[in-house]
């Protein structure tokens, strides 16, 4: 498969690719770094993303800011941060992606742990994740063409911990392979409409 | 309790004063209609709001608006009208309240069933259902003095079957006075970070 992974430079996509690229071609996408450099939160770019490509059978997202701010100084500019970004960003790949993916194609969103399990200063990035969920179950029955749309939820990647660590205090590493295989399950399997929850 | 219920003239924001009314005071707030006009996807507004009203010991949000579109014909524009009226407009209710509302006061949102039974043209209000969702479980470890945070998730409403029931084929209409209940469990029980459905 040809597979686009945006977001492919973080610590979760570098597991997704570690595992994906082992039988597919990869595309690698970023806002600064990538075979390809797009700002996802803007439908138009996506689109010229896409058309640039040509064709692709999947696309798999580890991209989408969120804002860590104590609830009490969270403001309506930093949580829209999260909405704009780690929501429409990557609900954007989804809509601009249904008329080029191939038939049978399928989207791989990414959310986290933060709406199950949440922590000090993580409401932004909960509401988020809760949002991919909601998108992924209700936008699968509408997916024409056999297409498919799942979500990966991570805990805190074991790669990740010395840096956000004391954020996640108590909070079990998870194993980046383990990540790797929740893409690969996603993208080679035949799900839909799933939260794939690595914990 | 002296009670804010934004969106009080619709459906559920009549079932919810229906049943709040009978032991508590409450001051009705909407974008065209009530004590109080109020756009609330404007944190300013909501600011100005609360000044206004000075002291209350709960809000009840009712309002949000979604766009109800194909999922093939949704766009940015379309999508970003969940995110700002239902996530970040009932959101704005919370943040700006934190400096407002009484001690022990809570907080009481509304969802709605299309995360967990989700229908055709419901991907966005699925999306706002969810991220309410998570922003409820998180929010509610970081609120101070005690204060409560809830999501009131309903199904279709039997005295909205007439308008809505051809989208929600299928779909049993909840009574309304069920409803009201919900309500009534969030603002005067003890719990928090919960969605309380009612099916």
């Amino acid at each position: 498969m040809k597979i686009i992974v945006v977001g492919a430079g973080g610590d979760i996509g570098k597991a997704a690719c570690k595992e994906l690229q082992q039988r597919h071609d990869i595309l690698t996408v970023g806002r600064s770094a990538g075979d390809y450099l797009v700002d996802i939160s803007d439908l138009n770019a996506v689109k010229s993303l896409y058309e640039e490509v040509g064709n692709f059978d999947a696309v798999v997202s580890c991209a989408g800011d969120a804002a860590f701010v104590p609830l009490a100084d969270m403001n309506q500019e930093t949580f829209m941060i999260g909405l704009r970004q780690k929501v429409m960003g990557q609900v954007n790949l989804v809509l601009a992606g249904l008329d080029f993916i191939s038939d049978a194609g399928s989207f791989t969103l990414t959310s986290g742990v933060l709406d199950r399990d949440p922590i000090r200063m993580g409401s932004n990035a909960a509401t988020a994740n809760g949002a991919l969920a909601g998108f992924a179950k209700s936008a699968a029955i509408e997916m024409p063409r056999g297409l498919r749309v799942n979500v990966v939820s991570p805990g805190m990647l074991d790669v990740s911990s010395s840096r956000y660590g004391a954020w996640f205090r108590g909070h079990k590493p998870v194993s980046s392979h383990d990540v790797g295989l929740a893409y690969a399950k996603c993208v080679e399997g035949a799900l839909t409409g799933q939260v794939v929850i690595v914990d």
